[in-house]
């Protein structure tokens, strides 16, 4: 599934909605999202669960929430899906029945595992701390052998992947164009606002230069 | 289910993280969310499709998609999980540890039926309309008998429902406090840009009040 070369369908159509499998494309969203919804099934009817995760190559490290104390019943692997949506902007087009959304998804398919080991377990919380805001991990206090033990996490490969990305204008039909409807986006964005220090401080901290100056949009992010 | 009384656990404890089966809670989130994540199951495993939805009364009504499709092949009701995740902000704590989110959440489960009834139907595709961007289903060209066809909708009851909800600033171990760590709340939030005219556009349109005036953000969203 590695960088699959686009398909003809893919790479011939002008189609603002597509599908991609490659990796960097995938990796791009994954990294941007702070929350995924993980799906699993128990009793055979679906649970979908919000949870935030990182990424060590090509594994999704999964904070552990419902499905670990699922995972433990259970013993070993269990089926997931994760998926991961930005929301990029409101479509608006001339029909009601064209109106979209640009988005950006990744939905990954895989057997999600209980990481176990010690040190394996220390890399995947770095990796979720990195995700969420990097340089945090060296300013605070790591975790004891206790709060170690209370951590689940899960790791999950990347593999059966795939991206589906909207962009663009609206595209109605030929004839709609006529229409005296107003259409294009209204972009979205999740912005950061100014930090906001906990007003049960006792130390009084300068805000850290990596907080102040947090910026989650990756560059390489298409314009709306 | 509706309006569930607090339990002593949610009304004694000042936990920021908290659960709540409030009916206007649960409405609250879902009508400020523009994707649900839908979560079924496919030959015994889990998928999750992100997609767009509306609400009517004490139903969400979700744009049919891939379950949909499914839907048509099962002939009847499928067990769906639907979960709406609004993102409020990072919590910086001063141990790893206490690292979390803020964020309102809503996990719905039950059986989505698909929508067959034309004037249900028409209802159904106003109020995904409606959630999405009010006052422009009536500035648009209206489905025709065709689209209508090709439009899939589902219909699932609110009724096995909760809210998960988590706000304010870090929750650290007593002792940390006096860490020389800075902690406090990142706020982060979804935000409207200006408006972006469709560039193949024949017909010169000023951008709507509705349009440019538009702002999602509910007036009872808790202070980050």
């Amino acid at each position: 599934m590695e960088n699959i070369p686009e398909t003809v369908r893919t790479k011939l159509k002008r189609l603002p909605k597509r599908g991609s499998h490659e990796r960097q494309v995938i990796n791009g969203i994954l990294d941007e999202g702070f929350i995924c919804h993980v799906g699993f099934v128990v009793d055979g009817r679906p649970v979908v669960i919000p949870t935030g995760y990182g990424r060590i190559d090509d594994r999704l490290i999964i904070h552990g929430s419902q499905a670990s104390r699922m995972l433990r019943a259970v013993g070993k692997g269990i089926d997931v899906c994760a998926t991961v949506t930005l929301i990029d902007g409101l479509v608006l087009a001339r029909s009601a029945f064209h109106h979209s959304m640009n988005y950006r998804s990744v939905v990954i398919f895989g057997r999600a595992a209980l990481i176990e080991d010690e040190e394996e377990k220390a890399a995947a919380l770095l990796a979720l701390s990195e995700h969420m805001i990097p340089g945090r991990w060296n300013h605070v206090r790591a975790p004891n052998e206790s709060e170690m033990q209370q951590t689940t996490v899960l790791s999950l490969p990347i593999e059966e992947a795939s991206a589906k990305i909207r962009v663009g204008p609206p595209l109605d039909d030929s004839e709609d164009y006529d229409l005296p409807v107003w259409a294009g986006v209204l972009p979205l964005r999740l912005i950061v606002g100014a930090a906001v220090t906990d007003p049960n401080s006792r130390v009084v901290e300068p805000v850290p230069d990596y907080v102040r100056n947090y910026n989650r949009q990756t560059p390489e992010r298409p314009a709306d």
